[in-house]
């Protein structure tokens, strides 16, 4: 089936579906009584409860099992800014995953906005009818300004999922990865190419897994601290302080020879086989841009990479978001987390890692299936207690 | 069942329910394909149709089925203001009646501001995820102007329940009352006791619907335009320029004499019999109080009451807010209408009148029963083609 066909078949179903969602109810009321205990006046006890204590609203209403999956339409999918109800067949599919996957009731909403103060408003004024917040969509460097204010005044989760469900994902494949290869996660060299959303978290996981020689590089080339001020964005400035230890610089071709790692999230066809050839022995290649990869995986593999991963369905080692976010948000869910943390986000790369057993880890299987039943049952786990662990857990 | 039953009851209900709704979906994504055609990459096609064309939203997502209930928990039945959070017990409960009733996808939202524009400022950025605003438990006169204010800027029905819904079910019953007392609305007085969001809108669809000699009160007595300024605050100031053309002054037990019409929304017992017998032949006494009317039925009967209309379940008509909201809703959506205009509230009203046949009215049965499913149909026909002939049907 043709890129084209897909899309056109999916645009005929969602003529048909109308909508991917639905609310509704499994309580019955079918006679007066019935209508007094779920609406007034009975209703009123159950309000006055959570007006004496807060925290019932957990125990009352559907706030423990609902997350808000919130975009300003400003970066959805590879497609840019197509603005807030264009980006709704994209939430809406979003909240059908966390319902199918995670057991979840996701609202889609989309906010007409691109000020980030309006966005953290907004999304500020609603949490006390959520249990959870996934933003999702939103471009650099808003989202991170947007993720960090929001993080700075909400009493629960505020997880950016392109960058921090796609950072979980990576870590765990680059671990597994690694204990093919026979590597060190502290001795290899990392290079991530793309340093927006998703790329900024990615390397910043891998740092706070213990990677200590990596280095982010854009379409000008690797960033490194020393570079003049003007060349860097407040963010790359930041990136640089923390990332680069040796100061490397120069184009991609340049900073790659001698790595053991190559992730890029970038654009399509800009890793070649030549690049491939310089880095270190047992190259791993994780080669997310989408649909087109850096390179395609038989080339990569065809130039001496040792594993490929990408982000399609079609080929091996699929880093695919779907693996992380329902387990994540319903970890956090069961124990009415404040926030998703550092910790539970390793906790959660850990527990996907493991979901495969050493015995059956291969170059082509260093990721399990998405429709692998253990993936959300480990990783929420794992995110429970981490959440416990560092203090975030209400439950 | 006493009153505390009712309420305990709830309580355990609700601690069972832990939440009235829930948001799944019928859409499968068992396999790859399926994936792909749900969610990315099959999804891009539907999200740039929207981006060409807007009004596709209403095809490809679930936006026309959609209504937000949204409070900011200040005038919670009569609670008053019990907070967001304590709010959403009620949102969830309306709710399920909007999906039960209307077979309408409504999300609760509870916003944590009382500031009149933060609130319209989070709702209208929010107005592309869904078909319709249902504004709940908002109190006055903050409602006036955050319903003024959304609708001034809204492409979608910006409707306040509490005033409208309540205006539409008493024009109703006012309508069917009067047909059976034998009087003109033209030419019988009025007596509007409570002059707050719901009495403000009630008397005004009476007036829409050609009352001519109505008069509001409040604690403070006859609102009249030649009261000093210092009486009245500016939203009662405007009331007193439409109504009582014969600045009527003093007491409702005053002003009641000789009028056709009470209908309070006021306090309980505030309504005596010596009252009623002031009034003219064949007195229509709406006491709308919940959950203790202004007069007892029975008493008021007593006192020469030709028909009595509560807010109670347990007394014949049965003003509820139920036979509204669901039919209205259902007919702007339908017709994706802008807005739900005065037209489009007396046509519901003269509907929602003429679910009882002529033949069948009786001083017991001027409002139908709100299991009766004849209400909703009836109200959304007329809904669709009042909002048609309007101008503000898009389709």
């Amino acid at each position: 089936m043709s890129e084209k066909t897909i899309g056109e078949k999916s645009l005929e179903l969602h003529e048909k579906w109308r909508g991917k969602i639905k609310i509704s109810s499994d309580v019955e009321v079918s006679d007066r009584e019935a209508l007094s205990l779920a609406y007034t006046p009975g209703v009123a006890t159950p309000c006055l409860e959570i007006e004496k204590d807060l925290d019932r609203s957990w125990e009352l209403t559907r706030r423990w099992n609902t997350v808000a999956v919130i975009t300003d339409g400003s970066a959805v999918l590879g497609l840019g800014d197509i603005g807030p109800e264009a980006g709704m067949p994209v939430m809406e599919g979003k909240c059908l995953l966390f319902n199918k996957f995670g057991n979840i009731d996701a609202v889609p909403l989309c906010v007409r906005t691109k000020d980030v103060d309006e966005f953290v408003k907004t999304v500020s004024l609603l949490l006390g009818s959520f249990g959870g917040v996934n933003l999702e969509d939103i471009s650099a460097p808003r989202c991170f300004e947007i993720e960090r204010k929001l993080k700075e005044i909400s009493d629960i989760p505020i997880f950016h999922d392109d960058q921090h469900g796609t950072a979980i994902i990576a870590t765990a494949a680059l671990k597994n990865a690694l204990k093919l290869a026979g590597k060190d996660i502290s001795e290899v060299k990392i290079v991530i190419n793309g340093a927006g959303a998703a790329g900024t978290a990615i390397g910043r996981l891998f740092m706070a897994f213990g990677a200590k020689n990596l280095i982010f590089a854009d379409r000008n080339g690797a960033i490194s601290r020393d570079l003049p001020e003007s060349f860097l964005t407040s963010e790359h400035a930041r990136l640089a302080e923390e990332s680069n230890p040796s100061c490397e610089k120069g184009t991609l071709a340049e900073v790659i020879r001698g790595a053991d790692v190559f992730l890029g999230v970038s654009r399509p066809g800009l890793l070649t086989p030549e690049m491939i050839k310089t880095m270190a022995d047992k190259p791993i290649i994780f080669a997310m841009a989408n649909p087109t990869p850096e390179i395609m995986p038989d080339k990569a593999i065809e130039a001496g990479a040792f594993i490929v991963g990408t982000g399609r369905s079609d080929f091996p080692n699929q880093i695919n978001n779907l693996l992380a976010f329902p387990g994540v948000f319903r970890g956090a869910l069961d124990c009415r987390a404040s926030d998703i943390n550092e910790q539970m986000k390793i906790a959660a790369a850990e527990a996907l890692a493991s979901v495969i057993p050493e015995s059956e880890l291969s170059r082509e299987y260093i990721l399990p299936d998405v429709f692998d039943k253990r993936v959300v049952e480990k990783i929420s786990e794992a995110v429970i207690l981490a959440a416990r662990e560092s203090g975030v857990a209400r439950k």
